[in-house]
């Protein structure tokens, strides 16, 4: 893995001019702790036993965010991308098979990018429970992975022996690589979750926000609760519960939404389910005259994605097709179209 | 945070020209949990109850690397930043001033950079204990934070009453912006740590290494473990606890080493303590024949360095000072040198 002192040519034209990589922590309160007994402790390499007092102020429910400014984005806007349930901001790095992500693919088209771990997850930290968090986290076993990111019909725990879909684009020989990002989870904290995206959306201002499953509740709530600074919305197989009927659309009035789903829904019943879900809110928004435009893969063409189009094979024809969408449907506040018209 | 489509030539000047900037996990093995009992949980926004059942493959104890690849290094090889107990790879990223930290520090001035969270922490995730990890994390207080950082003398629950050093570098308004970088931590895991970390530097081959406190005892073991690949190992404010008598010295003879120590050391015990063993190892080295600096901050006319002298105000002038270093006794290997003296 040593680096050449030169690029070469090649490497150069696709390289990026950056202005700052960084990153910042936001939202969440202080808690003070008390009345905890303190424990003893033994530190494995000092096989000295320690007593540690857990009492005091903490840092609680706080989220994650790293950015790549470009020295000269051809956005206006900031792409903010928001990962799903039981996993963190890796999902747009570097794919499982080792080829460059999402995070590249928008960096190179001309985006500030912007990738967070949300509350509770990576780098965003957790807290104590029941103390702090209600209950206690579940943790993804690699058949449930299998089964619900839809690599195919039969895991099985031998690798040689898991059966994917005939066409998927999954790199299904990296698996493991996806299990490695996986983190814990808990159900009780979807308010703190939210509390802390919307005090992101307010940070940032006027943004695009790609959401990926979970985050597809969090990002629909998001631009109900802020809609003058959310420019577009992208929904990349999305999990959510909102009902149309009990949910003021008016938000939406000028958020162009784009909902990406890929292969296999019609195969997993929770799936097929969730999509139906889907397409009734979004043909609530198109009544209401916003503009909420359907990217189903296969009928455009594209077959055997999983549920993890951004770590699919094809994942940069997927990525072309959302920035085509976004060029046409954001470029008043991105001023994309004069760029790339020019 | 909008971000102007062009940048001012004064920006373009203190940009950087990236390759690729990616991540991946490592190390790690497959583990098979079996007998846990099904759990029946509720999803907040749901509202309906939902069985898990825990049992099944999961991956536990690797770690995870992201990296920042330029389009033209400075150095042939490049520079690892290990962080320190109870805290991620964020420890290097924009310090909690808001200012650029030392990750883009070393970037501007030509290395490739590999920022990790190591086992248990961060992006790289934990596992269930006591099922896997032994023990349950500690998780650290506001005060424990301020006193073993040697931020001041006198933590106090309300921000406006804390006394800090009266010359202290570390921005104590952002205070609580590093308790929010805070991630519980393990007593019992350093065996897991340390394989993921060799089977880090195996992976990369010949590279510079930065370690920070607790990284101090993964990286001093790391050099034992692979010294052909350690081309270099600073260790900023390191807690280890390797007997010099007990080590063979040897592997250090081709790896050059520099302590970094900030100010206040003297005022807590703690510190004081960890620094003569530090010294107690460096003079063996010394004895052996290695290169063992010091670079003791207050004798070096920099006052008031905390233990995170990386998110202190100062923290350029100090990386200045490893950077002159680092081109000072890894020209060989980088080739450092030769480019600065073009």
């Amino acid at each position: 893995m040593n680096n050449p002192s030169n690029a070469s040519p090649q490497d150069a034209a696709l390289s990026i001019l950056i202005k700052e990589i960084g990153s910042f922590h936001l939202g969440g309160r202080q808690v003070t702790l008390a009345g905890l007994p303190p424990k003893e402790m033994t530190f494995s390499t000092k096989g000295l036993p320690l007593v540690v007092d857990p009492n005091g102020e903490v840092e609680v429910e706080q989220m994650y965010v790293q950015f790549v400014k470009l020295a000269q984005p051809k956005s206006k806007l900031p792409l903010l991308l928001w990962h799903g349930g039981g996993l963190t901001g890796v999902t747009y790095e570097t794919k499982p098979d080792g080829a460059p992500g999402w995070q590249m693919y928008f960096l190179r088209a001309g985006w500030d990018t912007y990738v967070s771990d949300a509350v509770e997850r990576g780098r965003a930290s957790w807290a104590r429970y029941p103390e702090i968090f209600k209950t206690e986290p579940i943790f993804r076993t690699k058949k449930e992975a299998w089964d619900l990111f839809r690599i195919g019909p039969a895991y099985h725990p031998d690798p040689a022996q898991r059966l994917a879909y005939p066409q998927t684009e999954f790199p299904t020989e990296a698996f493991d690589q996806l299990a490695k990002q996986a983190v814990p989870r808990w159900l009780t904290n979807d308010a703190v979750t939210q509390k802390a995206y919307d005090a992101y959306v307010q940070k940032m201002g006027p943004c695009v926000i790609v959401v990926h499953s979970q985050s597809g509740y969090f990002g629909l709530q998001a631009a109900l609760n802020n809609p003058d600074n959310v420019k577009a919305l992208v929904l990349v197989e999305p999990h959510g519960s909102h009902d149309p009927s009990q949910t003021d659309l008016s938000a939406f009035k000028n958020i162009p939404t784009l909902w990406v789903w890929g292969d296999y829904v019609n195969d997993v019943p929770f799936w097929s389910k969730i999509y139906q879900q889907q397409e009734n809110f979004r043909a609530q928004l198109l009544k209401h005259g916003a503009r909420a435009d359907l990217l189903n893969l296969p009928a455009a063409g594209l077959q055997g994605n999983s549920h993890m189009p951004m770590m699919d094979r094809n994942s940069d024809a997927i990525a072309a097709l959302i920035q085509k969408w976004l060029v046409e449907h954001t470029s008043q506040s991105t001023n994309m179209q004069n760029v790339l018209s020019r």
